[in-house]
């Protein structure tokens, strides 16, 4: 499946070139391609390069989303701090949102910054990952709530019109010799994609993941129209991934002026909604509680611990959360990164536009 | 199965009376019935009074936990605390350390505890409620990691060992006319208590919920032994659970000092483990960010816009958190708290035991 690969900085040169060339200014782009690429380094395709055209290039150039937004800080407090995004790149956005909450907690231990108007961030785990290269435990959140639905998106347990996006959830905390705690979750079941995928190999769904598009759930992946909460069924826990979904929603676009004086209320009075993506970012120094040392030395012998859990029949080992993209990334740094020829065609697409060379070997 | 039917005044008065007579200080006593009785006006009766005898009153009665314990603060910041538990009720602790988290956060904005060397601290989402009758956003978290395993517990995933607790997330946002927002979930699918159910009923229970002692997955509920993490396989999401599950044990038990310097080595050279039950507590002034009328009026708006998505076929409407339990409790403070008969039992047990009257109606 994947016919091509390239190394990682030249697929960071190359995604940064072509936001450039796409009106971004330098340092902005460089920002929105290591986000990219740092997910293609993981083994997250999902949130790499293969949404660089998409997501990104195509909007900047046709003016959806603004190359030169204005982040603008509206209210702010020692430890935290509401942002209009300026209908700006997500990716750049997200960067700058976390850098000043990593300030803040530098400064006074914590900082939190929630953000409105902002655009699709990438992988929600890169913004912990920008807290964990200081050893700050980090937090990134990015909702969607559409106050009268949606065609696409997760349906609330017992719903049958999709209200949320995937909300994804994603925290780190610092080890010290083993790879840092990173989780980053969508607090669906399954995202699209991996319903798309079965379509596309001729396999059913497993029950839990879909709804059909009158809310029955269904196996048949050409048929799911929803997403379901994780836990999938009531039965087996829905209400909670539904439950985080909202928590998400409200940290994120509550907090940061939707659904209120900041946003306007719905023709067919409805109250009010939120305006584009919200995202809410935090870091924390570990020193409010215990010294650094102490606390990696014991997440060190806490993941330990977990890794030595004895395994079902079946399985080879136990993991730990951040640890098979660790892995990913050692390798891929090695050996390069596998792009599809789908991801490939869309990059071809971009160099001509932007008259940007692409370097692929072909495996 | 209620035969009995008790009002909510009197429950907490015999709860309270019941402690005050185990050794528990006249103060603390008030608080543990309250989390108790709390947990039954909600209808959340898994972590009510049908815990009084064995959980909290029996183990204060034979040492095991001390009635007078002393809180201590081992580090402090404006924002930020560590606290030893000293082997106390989880119940008395857990109201001590939120109040000190409320105390921060009213003064700087936000406040966080971290406290280890407690115990079994009854319903998570009481703590978020009490920073709910402020109107301040509010965290209860309590974390548990065996490191070399236990019994009864929650297994990683693709492992056939009972590491974790069912370490339950409990978060609350303030709503204006609307019920607060209040999420209580456990990180596993289902608590044991329910496997015990059905064992009691005679009926099966679905994949997904438990493992038995090989680490098999089951549907008798007599061979479960132990559960499985919320998703319940890996293709449901298992990994996010888990991923969940080892997040609360880090921000409970590590940033309290478990797991390292403050805990004794284990015999086998596994570095180390926790003290009893970890905790963490936070609140958050919602003026951190926006004003807070604008921000209960958006949840007002939010929480109506859920309220009226489209349901599925089968369902009589779509829910909200903490809206089915704030229903129950204006029920159950009209109508009384049915008890089953075995909670009678013991209760009828501490009024011979401890002298104190109980006031039970017949149903």
């Amino acid at each position: 499946m994947s016919e091509y690969r390239i190394r990682a900085e030249q697929l960071q040169d190359f995604a940064a070139t072509v936001l450039k060339r796409a009106g971004v200014p330098a340092a902005d782009a460089e920002d929105a391609a290591d986000v990219l690429v740092w997910a293609n380094r993981r083994g997250v395709d999902t949130h790499g390069v293969r949404n660089l055209k998409t997501h990104y290039a195509d909007k900047v150039s046709d003016g959806s989303i603004k190359g030169t937004p204005e982040f603008r800080i509206e209210y702010e407090t020692p430890i935290s701090a509401r942002v209009d995004g300026d209908n700006g790149l997500g990716l750049v956005a997200g960067c700058w949102g976390m850098r000043l909450a990593m300030k803040k907690a530098r400064e006074v231990g914590i900082g939190m910054v929630a953000m409105r108007n902002s655009n699709h961030f990438g992988a929600a785990g890169y913004y912990p990952a920008m807290a964990l290269a200081e050893d700050l435990i980090g937090v990134g959140l990015t909702g969607m709530l559409w106050a009268q639905g949606n065609q696409i998106g997760v349906v609330p347990t017992f719903g049958a019109r999709a209200m949320l996006s995937t909300n994804p959830i994603a925290i780190g905390f610092p080890a010290q010799d083993e790879p840092d705690f990173l989780l980053d979750m969508a607090t669906s079941t399954t995202p699209m994609n991996r319903v798309v995928m079965r379509q596309e190999l001729g396999q059913p769904i497993p029950e839990g993941w879909a709804l059909d598009a009158e809310g029955r759930s269904t196996t048949d992946p050409s048929m799911a129209k929803m997403l379901l909460p994780l836990g999938g069924t009531r039965e087996h826990g829905s209400h909670k991934g539904y439950g985080l979904a909202v928590m998400v929603e409200t940290l994120c676009a509550l907090l940061s002026g939707g659904w209120g004086a900041l946003t306007e209320p719905l023709p067919n009075g409805l109250d009010h909604d939120q305006t584009r993506d919200a995202h809410f970012f935090a870091a924390v120094r570990v020193d409010l509680f215990r010294p650094l040392d102490e606390f990696k030395q014991g997440m060190d012998a806490m993941i330990r611990a977990l890794r030595a859990t004895p395994r079902q029949p079946d399985q080879d080992r136990v993991y730990v959360a951040g640890e098979i993209e660790h892995h990913t990334e050692r390798k891929r740094l090695r050996e390069g990164i596998p792009l599809p020829a789908n991801v490939v065609a869309d990059l071809w697409e971009l160099s001509r536009r932007f008259d940007v060379t692409l370097s692929l070997e072909k495996r």
